[in-house]
């Protein structure tokens, strides 16, 4: 048995194979080793060779076939730029927020919470009655399951001050994720090419989401302490724009929260110019110093639509948000998600009506609030001590990120790369800012995996600060 | 004790309730008694009535508390017709198709396949091993898990002639339902106000995603056969459309097949004018006669981008699709979807891909075949009977519905309300026509629940056509 016997006959079935119909099975075994006068080892070895090069397959207990898919020439797409055109708005490629990594690096970039935060016990628990339920093999109303729709508003209405009245069940529409209510928003409450005000920096998911609808954005600054409602009244009245885009509590990316007092007044100033207040309410659930609280509980005049999703608190598995508007708009916003997505899965509602139901789902935000506020002062004072030149104009009154100021010579795509090259995967602030940034800034998530390295993360950012 | 005595008291806490804050404890019980000078049961009855009023509320073991919520004021939405302004597009009302129904009448109206139908057991044990598996608490890449990105391309590449190159896994993008494909597809190929293809009769779920991207639709006459060439060829000769959306096989509503010969042709047709196919193969899992055999196997040259969807196959619980492109195109519709939805969730993935892996799976399919079969006879057969005026053109050779036609001076909707009253609920063809119907038809779907209703419900169609 030599190495050019197999060869011999490999070279010979290639050929034969070659000018075979695709899934043509072969001879035997028994049929080659009497073709090729050859030993049943060295035609075993042949074809182990054929199959290796991905030519053949073979299917125990049935024999050995030409595998259907054997060529793989490079191919031509080039007819596709004339048939796509160019971009009429261009779509950002996703920010660094949604980036899986290994879990050997510090990943302090990410957008959601480490599964320590989340409350597992209750999403299995929860899922596992799910699947003995009609909810896996059913179809829900078009809106959403009567008993999720009514939770949002009941939690919305256990805070609607007396006089006004508070949204129910009906007002709701259950969507599949903020960000799919977020383009139907912008679809809706704006359209292409007209003016939406945001507030600067933002959400990126929310520019994304522009960026698709291709509505213009108009920036407001604004800061731990929201906008100043000047501003607000004036791009109002020189655009002539009839949405203000807005994260009141906890804002991604600086963590503040507006007064009561501001909510009032932006309040009023989207009324008088007849327009809608979009109000994110992204981190709910992740009150720190304070609990988040709505505008929308203080309106009901149809001016705030409101969204508040699940995804991040209970689980990333869980696509599921409740969109709170009233009047037409509702019924717009209706149209648009059922053209969009038809209905929200029966069981991922079924599992996140049960979860906020739970008595153990108030137990587990109590104890959520107090690991989030030890992760955020563990690494303010990491940085503190390790980074002293990222500056953190407040420390976040909720939500899951730090939003530091670093010097205005940094060069953030080289800091950032440079922190990766020694594991520490941190964000570049440029991405939440719908237009120039102000300034170079870093996001720091303190909800990720890990907490305990931190220190050592921040010795890695300070130093590699120092450096530049 | 008399009424009066304690309407008396009633009236009176009405006012204190009035002026005071929302959630205020009242006195107690005794307090109570002894200020009006009342007995507990007198002071009980009013409490009673106010809480029958929904003005106060009682906590068991707490206390009578002023309910938060205490006005329903008539709201005025005006002003938000001047802040929405007028439809850009206007989206259609929900298809008749997606009605949920009493279990009392007999549906032949739905777009969706009873339970019995579903592979329940294959699911639920599916839902079981998901709920213990880090799919429950994780967020998938957002292309989607890449085992079901193969499991869809390796069902294209079974049927890849030799010769072509088959799809691979990273063509393949996981979306939350074909809904949300359709709209993802006419965004990124057509464009809003750009001309888009489309059989007439369609399913309307795709004229849904049209109105709602905002695409001008050109009806191509199609029937059981599929579209006649050259008028494919005229219309994307004078339109300068770039993209045609099909039904292949088992085409909703006329459960249709194209040749493999028109298949070829339609994918020279769409070659020479360099344009997209858009091929929904909804019903791949539902063929009864024949196998679906997509058209997308026969390209490798990015022209036909490929819809599956799991949804109404495995459950509808199952927001699962599958979308195939390969070029730029599938770049520009990836960072559509993450625009729209970010990701799909890993729980629903899993599922999906724990299903369809399952040995059971194939068993389902071939008994499903069966079931199929049998319905469609059974429909055929008492309709021939008792509605011989039902006109069916062509046995469906897979799908979920007979497309009927009727007298040209049938009044459709007096037919649907008719048989309505009778409990028989039947989708009339209007909503599958993208321009003006070119005749009245009624589209019956043969897999809804209680096939043993069929004779009865045809007796019921007959004599309401014959009464018309």
């Amino acid at each position: 048995m030599s190495n050019s016997s197999s060869d011999r006959i490999a070279a010979s079935l290639r050929e034969w194979i070659a000018a075979a119909p695709p899934r043509a099975q072969l001879p035997s075994t028994r049929q080659l080793v009497a073709q090729f006068e050859a030993s049943p080892v060295t035609v075993q070895k042949a074809l182990r060779t054929l199959i290796g090069q991905g030519v053949i397959e073979s299917r125990p207990g049935v024999g050995t076939f030409v595998r259907a898919i054997r060529t793989a020439r490079p191919s031509d797409y080039g007819w596709q730029t004339a048939a796509l055109g160019s971009l009429q708005h261009r779509i950002p490629a996703a920010s660094s927020a949604l980036r899986t990594t290994p879990n050997d690096v510090i990943a302090l970039h990410s957008g959601y919470p480490d599964k320590e935060l989340l409350p597992e016990r209750l999403v299995r628990a929860a899922f596992a009655r799910a699947t003995r339920s009609e909810a896996v093999v059913s179809r829900p109303p078009v809106a959403g399951l009567p008993e999720l729709q009514s939770w949002f508003a009941s939690e919305l209405a256990a805070i609607t001050p007396a006089g006004l009245t508070a949204p129910v069940a009906s007002d709701v529409v259950i969507l599949p994720g903020s960000q799919s209510g977020l383009s139907t928003l912008f679809r809706t409450l704006v359209g292409a090419g007209r003016p939406l005000l945001i507030e600067s920096p933002s959400y990126w998911g929310a520019m994304l989401a522009a960026a698709q609808v291709g509505v213009q954005l108009i920036p407001i600054p604004s800061g731990p302490h929201g906008p100043n409602p000047d501003d607000l009244d004036r791009a109002f009245a020189q655009t002539g724009a009839r949405a203000f885009y807005a994260q009141p509590n906890f804002a991604n990316p600086t963590g503040g929260q507006w007064s009561a007092e501001l909510g009032d007044t932006v309040l009023e100033i989207v009324r008088e110019h007849g327009a809608f207040l979009i109000e994110d309410d992204w981190a709910h659930d992740f009150g720190i110093t304070t609990d988040s609280a709505p505008v929308a509980a203080r309106d009901d005049s149809g001016h705030v639509v409101y969204l508040r999703s699940l995804t991040k608190s209970v689980s990333p598995s869980l696509r599921v948000a409740g969109l709170i508007a009233r009047g037409p708009a509702r019924d717009r916003i209706l149209a648009d998600t059922q053209a969009q997505a038809m209905y929200v899965s029966a069981a991922l509602q079924a599992v996140a009506v049960d979860v906020v139901t739970q008595p153990a789902w108030s137990t587990h935000l109590r104890s959520l609030r107090q690991q989030l506020a030890a992760r955020r002062d563990l690494l303010i004072d990491a940085l503190r001590e390790h980074a002293p030149a990222a500056h953190l104009d407040a420390a976040p009154l909720g939500g899951l990120n730090l939003w530091l100021r670093l010097p205005d010579d940094t060069n953030l795509q080289q800091l950032t790369r440079d922190c990766e090259d020694q594991g520490v995967i941190i964000a570049a602030g440029d991405d939440w800012f719908p237009a120039e940034p102000t300034g170079r800034y870093l996001r720091l998530n303190y909800s990720g995996p890990n907490p305990s390295a931190f220190p050592h993360a921040s010795r890695i950012i300070g130093r590699t600060i120092s450096a530049a």
